[in-house]
């Protein structure tokens, strides 16, 4: 029992944190309880006002707006969107189907026609959900037509006023889809644009760190004291490594919504995914350039001053422009500052290549121990050619 | 009209593509169709048989099967113990908030109190739906939770019969459920499990091939005529990188899955995750030596020759027992060639190792051509040592 007491507490300080870290996922709970609510009244009035004779299908609409709201407004458009039209066809198609089957005029071929048309379409269409393009973004929209097709064509079986099903089923959807919209986009907003564009942003700002702090931390030879406190700054670079999959679902989700703030309707999403792939290539020879930072203590002071300059000035510039173009992106201005760090960069990198061309400065050395050095030069040459990169696409 | 028609031509050539691909798809297709024409021949005879009274809630079952039925064995028992455990849960608790809401004995207080325990409900589940642990394996329980709770205690604004609405709901769901379990279990399963095992295991021989392509293509100097024709091989490493969530989500489902095959009910999944995390650990190396392939002709040929034994042998040794592993993962044996490989390949990176610290050798040359030598000579001494990582997995 004692335990059980303790997982309950454990899990209740989780949530608590969950709230703490992003208040807009209570504002978000108490909206869909609010919306449901609301959409339950209409089941509660409806009698009294015999509102189009809903009757029980009224629950339909609560269903709706469970299923329907989402955290973002773009998922959640989607989803009212697919489910709105993916209704719509399939109930006209299973209409169709109906008034076929009722014309061999058999009572006894009818359900057979029925049933033959039923398993055909259920798997055609269950094996188009396999191409990637239509899962994507109409995955939900496909498994709603097989439903609405299904449920009205099988109460085909027995009633005889399939369209009036159809037309009840979908006019409650509709107003499940509308009050879900309408809560979830005047009421508090998450847009998954500005989440993908924060993230992006976000992640560039971690790289950036990343590069400045490693241009003290591991090239400078007076330091210990606040590499602590630095550690989280410098771990931040690994949720960009594994960013491919959140980032093409809000991108998706982003292709839904309407101007919205700073963004226009076909604000160039597709563009996020190429400076975020660049990014996770960036982020790759980080992820190589973080293996040296246990090496600090083997490396002689000697070659170390020999090397350091260059490289510290590469990370720490290459840092500055991708702090700079994370700014850039948060505030949307051109920052004529931006510039300035490239050529820095591009500078460092040069002078970094002629150091490493030149045979007289590598004379009288340990080899090995410029191995290692030699690498993280040439990974900082690399996140350079990326950096500009990056500042390209920002550019289009 | 031509451009239209060229696309549907387009969309059905990737459509029959798919098929080829894995025939397994157009099985699960005819499967989905089967069983939601079987669940509604169960409506269409049902008032015949008059049993239990089922009606229109009959209908849940089609819905249900649609719902639950998905590719794997493993995401179909998910969301099948999903759906009925929180089926059973939301409407318990309905039946018991309906009949606390009835204690109150006033006729306007009633709905109110319903309304109220509606609201506080479905906002603190949709807030719980955040827990990460909760979201992996039991977000559709929720969700389906919230969904039961709302239209069992919204329909108790009307009718009396609570539990009555809640037990026919609970059992054509369970008749759903049960339908789509067997025919996605025993006709022709497709199991998570077996899919994450070949996944993990066909990474492994995608970087095992990746190197022993390296070891000839790179580091020999008579190439040329057929580096064409391993492009393929060497580009295959490349969706290792981006695996992490596919795994995860395979890892999830294949937990749901009893004992079938070669494996057992509590099979280590959580194994499987840490070698598929080392593999792509091995792959981000990969993709830093990859770069090194557009170097191959600026290098002496002096050079190369001094350093070519040991890091073909290296690069060979790895990607054979990355293949051997990945041979031993399908055929659940231990082989006992991947201990000569393994020290093999411990060994030419020991030789290597020592050919980078011992300096007379490299005395007399151009400092900056050895540079990407030793970077790829380093790397490649890393990946030894996840290779060796990943054997160790392995054995456990």
């Amino acid at each position: 029992v004692k335990k059980l007491m303790f997982k309950v507490v454990d899990n209740a300080k989780s949530a608590k944190k969950l709230g703490q870290e992003d208040p807009r996922r209570i504002v978000h709970s108490l909206k869909v309880g609010f919306t449901i609510t609301l959409v339950s009244l209409f089941y509660y009035f409806e009698p009294k006002f015999h509102y189009e004779g809903f009757g029980v299908s009224a629950m339909w609409a609560v269903l709706t707006v469970i299923v329907v709201f989402e955290f973002t407004v773009g998922a959640t458009l989607g989803r009212a969107i697919n489910r709105g039209i993916a209704t719509f066809l399939g109930a006209s198609l299973a209409g169709g189907v109906h008034r076929l089957a009722c014309f061999s005029g058999s009572k006894t071929l009818e359900p057979i026609l029925l049933g033959i048309f039923l398993f055909s379409i259920a798997a055609i269409v269950s094996y188009l959900r396999f191409l990637p393009k239509l899962k994507a973004r109409y995955d939900y929209g496909v498994l709603i037509f097989i439903l609405t097709f299904s449920l009205v064509s099988v109460s085909g079986y027995h009633d005889k006023q399939v369209l009036e099903i159809a037309h009840t089923r979908l006019s409650t959807i509709l107003i499940g889809c509308a009050a879900a919209l309408v809560v979830c986009i005047f009421i508090c907003p998450v847009w998954a644009g500005e989440e993908l564009h924060n993230k992006i942003s976000s992640n560039l700002e971690k790289l950036g760190s990343f590069l400045e702090v490693f241009g003290t931390e591991y090239l400078n030879t007076a330091h210990g004291a606040d590499s602590e406190q630095k550690g989280s700054d410098l771990q931040g670079y690994k949720s960009v490594l594994n960013s491919k999959s959140s980032e093409e679902v809000l991108a998706n989700f982003a292709k839904w919504e309407p101007r919205h703030g700073k963004f226009r309707y076909r604000h160039p999403w597709a563009q996020y995914l190429e400076i975020g792939g660049t990014a996770r290539d960036c982020a790759y020879r980080i992820h190589a350039l973080n293996a040296y930072l246990n090496y600090e203590t083997q490396i002689e002071q000697e070659i170390r001053t020999r090397i350091q300059e260059p490289c510290m000035k590469v990370s720490t510039e290459c840092g500055h422009v991708l702090k700079a173009l994370s700014l850039a992106m948060k505030t949307m201005t051109y920052p004529l500052t931006i510039m300035v760090h490239i050529d820095n960069a591009k500078l460092a990198a040069e002078n970094l290549k002629t150091l490493l061309h030149t045979n007289s400065s590598w004379e009288d050395i340990n080899f090995s121990a410029v191995i290692p050095l030699a690498t993280v030069a040439s990974l900082l040459i690399d996140i350079v050619s990326y950096t500009i990169k990056m500042v390209e696409s920002f550019d289009q």
